[in-house]
């Protein structure tokens, strides 16, 4: 039995991508208030594997995630899930659209809709709510002193409220997505699958010249193809960052082992973050003359050149 | 006579940044509820200039002003300021700290004083509002109906709402720092100070390989410092991205001008956001043999050859 | 009238080049003794131009023209051509195969063929000469107390000796090719044909980090094809090179101009000697996004946003 | 005991560098006539170990010794010797330097003299002969129908064959070196000594995008310093070159095995011609963060990663 936990409530995306992970099904999953909480629970060991949203397709990286990931004691990406993003306003049974005056919603959501509520909804002020499900809940037929008439959330959390459906698929941007990644202690690294993604941290040396150019040229050295790359402040001083990067492969792939030892060398610290399949199962491209059976090949060579 | 905005209400932040910025001193200042509404004003010449955040030392890149300043109508950054950011705990006279059960503030303050609540304030309840300022208005003796005891704000904030201070200076990381910028319409570049930063965004062609080492290979080859690297997503699909980039130097500097023209070449699009003068007033530091006169010589001879 | 010049005698393979030039046909010719008098008669203004040996596909660079091009007082090229190397094994008439004890040739004509020597004639000695022509005259029958029986030359010098043919097409590489320059005196810059080589001599700057990396990513950042790198060495001590180079493109293409720039600004000296059509006419593959229409409209660009 | 071979005959530059070698002392040795019968000597058996001319700090790489490592069956250098070149010009005795009208010697050498007999004997003829010392046995006692009267080559030539000096250290440039190489079958590694270099022969790959700049940053990636590059025609066609490369280091080193690894996965082939002690004993410049400590830190990583 594996101890789920995930950021919640219940009813947001994020328990979503938890239904979408199959191993999660029939287990025990517990809902955590903030994504610190989520991945402390990990850390204490009170839970497993908990889901937590690292990237909107929209909105960009979750800073919250990210910063927890890269900070604190080890923890490890063992899996991946996307999800579509898909809004709806949602209201108590007999509240119309015209009778809305204010809307609740998490700030990450309303950033989502600000388009369509421009256009249907001029004169509603914005309530940010801790997360669209808790918007959600602030309707339900138990909640009190609720200063707004309509919530924008998940279906599922419209649904789970008892609420009606004002209008459907309000999102600004088609096809939005986010990204969620279960995370666990170290210890169990998933197999290669030919299809699977890299996550690393790297701080980068200050006394030692190159920069972000050296850094990536440990990858292009070795063929890799690299997916992501956010910058996010080390918190030191304005204009320190650390990069978090996703690449193709896995850390059992020779050219990814390779080129991680790389950047050990030349960085301050590399984080490793996990090595796991990707979401969207398409196959690493690799490299003309990267493939592991290259690497091993080269090996033998020098070794026959050593004597 | 020069119209001022900014990214209000009164009494957060982004108004010191604005208070900070000689020239606006007895102009006439407008506040705007959202950075968008802000810069939407200077798009429609309601104001001439706005003062809006764009980056925090401990939270990073301020999302909507750097999406904002990526899209619509062209804008340009024509100043700099620098904000340190002190944050208080403030509550109406005769509240103390033990009577504290709910917390007012913004996502974003929220998120750099979560350490302090942990220790002082574990059982606190946390309310997001739309802005710090707005947290210290809730409590004004005025305002009715406000779901927490105590706001998380400026100081200022706390002076012009006439709350008492159950704690200064309670942010996480000490030194913590936001940049502010000014933006304004496009045609009136500042003069070069010799101590100045660009900003633009660049957007991949995805039917050229090469990627982000081609584009940084565009600085290095001119010898330019990079500041600031941002990867933002398109909106497009996930794993679409482009790059909000700072260098130092200025757009009439010979090599951020080749520079430019060469990612302009190479990039789908790039977006000029500005050449304006660093706060912080550090020079830039210039590589050997990339200074005006270095250029200069070089087309001279090169001239020469041609003839 | 142009007075042509170049490295003889008559009857060598650099003859043949020059016959090969279409705007040499009814002018006067002078044959010079070697690269050097025929480089320095050209800048004495005896003569306009002159052919010289560069490089060959077997033997490689002319370390003599090389070195006499990149110092001294400026030259330049403005034309090229390739000659195919065929030789012959040429001697007195009556005698043969059998009777041949010792064979004359220039050190770099002996280079190509001694497969077809050790086969062939195992017992033969070597004899060098001045050149592969001068090699045959010593066979001419007005010579005297030549010390060898046979010479290996051009056809055209059997030809112009009245000697008889023993053996022919001895290269032991088939297909060998000589490349040769048409160089003058600057002022004269051949028009731009889309078929376009430039040549330039780099010298790096010794107090300056980076090295020939850096000096090749200034062709790569403007999408430049390089096609031929060779070191020399600047004579000032064993290490210290310079880098004689080959690139697609006319300088008065814009990526050209830019990469040579760039050059001259990061390199201690840049030596232009010369763009000129390629002798054969393959057109220069531009990178994607690095013709003059992309650079003038980068340029088009740049020059809106500086106002 | 090692049987030594060396380029000779007797008497020139290549002697005095066996001479230099200390372990030949006291050993048999045998002059070859070329550069190709020495290593060729090698190869079958016949000799252990030949010493061989690779580069002159005037004249750059000797083509025929750099063409016979890079093709035929496998051979490794194994040491390195510098000898500082100076020429004299000798004649028989009572001859003076009035009397002279014709000079003898290798092309190589006059190509150093040419500024000296310009000035001093300027209505001289050359007369090219196999090898400096060959110029000098010309005039020895016994030598018949010598087609000149003087000689340039080494003091030990001159002294050898009975000869007196006319002049002394004739050579155009001061300080002139040549470099030499003591060539043995593989099997043989010289042990790290700290101050070593490695040479290899480079074959890029012609279905490979990427060229040149791409087997330099195989080298940057794991921060070696090259100290020789030089390209050699393949003579499969004019344009196709191979790059015979020193860099600092040996393949003992981690950083320089690391770097091999990635030149014969990327390209076509390559070819190892040793790792030995360099002659001026100058220990190898190692970038921050590539000894072999750092290598094996990151590898100790790694492999607690991969668990």
């Amino acid at each position: 039995m594996t101890a789920y936990g995930y950021f919640g409530p219940a009813g947001t995306f994020t328990e979503m991508a938890l239904d979408a992970w199959a191993p999660a099904h029939g287990q025990p999953r517990t809902a955590f208030g903030t994504v610190d909480a989520a991945l402390d629970a990990v850390r204490r060991g009170e839970v497993d594997e908990v889901m937590v949203p690292i990237e909107n397709s929209v909105e960009g990286g979750v800073s919250a995630t990210l910063d927890a990931l890269a900070t604190g004691s080890a923890l490890v990406v063992v899996g991946e899930v996307l999800v579509p993003i898909t809004f709806v306003l949602a209201a108590r049974p007999g509240v119309t659209l015209a009778d809305v005056r204010a809307v609740g919603t998490h700030s990450h959501g309303w950033a989502q809709v600000r388009g369509w509520m421009g256009t249907n909804l001029p004169g509603a002020t914005y309530v940010p709510t801790l997360s669209t499900a808790a918007a959600a809940e602030g309707l339900a037929p138990e909640a009190e002193g609720t200063a707004y008439d309509a919530a924008v959330c998940a279906p599922v959390a419209a649904r789970n409220n008892g609420l009606h459906l004002l209008a459907e698929d309000i999102g600004d941007v088609q096809g939005a997505v986010t990204r969620f990644v279960l995370v666990a202690r170290p210890g169990s690294l998933p197999a290669p699958t030919g299809a699977d993604k890299t996550t690393v941290v790297l701080f980068q040396r200050t006394d030692h010249a190159g920069g972000l150019l050296e850094l990536l040229e440990q990858f292009a050295a070795r063929g890799i193809n690299m997916t992501r790359l956010e910058s996010r402040p080390t918190k030191d001083s304005m204009g320190s960052y650390c990069f978090s990067v996703d690449c193709e492969g896995h850390i059992r792939d020779a050219r990814v082992a390779e080129a991680l030892m790389g950047l050990k060398r030349i960085c301050a610290d590399v984080r490793f973050l996990g090595s796991y399949r990707r979401a969207d199962g398409q196959p690493a491209e690799i490299a003309p003359l990267a493939t592991d059976a290259d690497f091993a090949s080269a090996q033998a060579w020098l070794e026959g050149l050593r004597g």
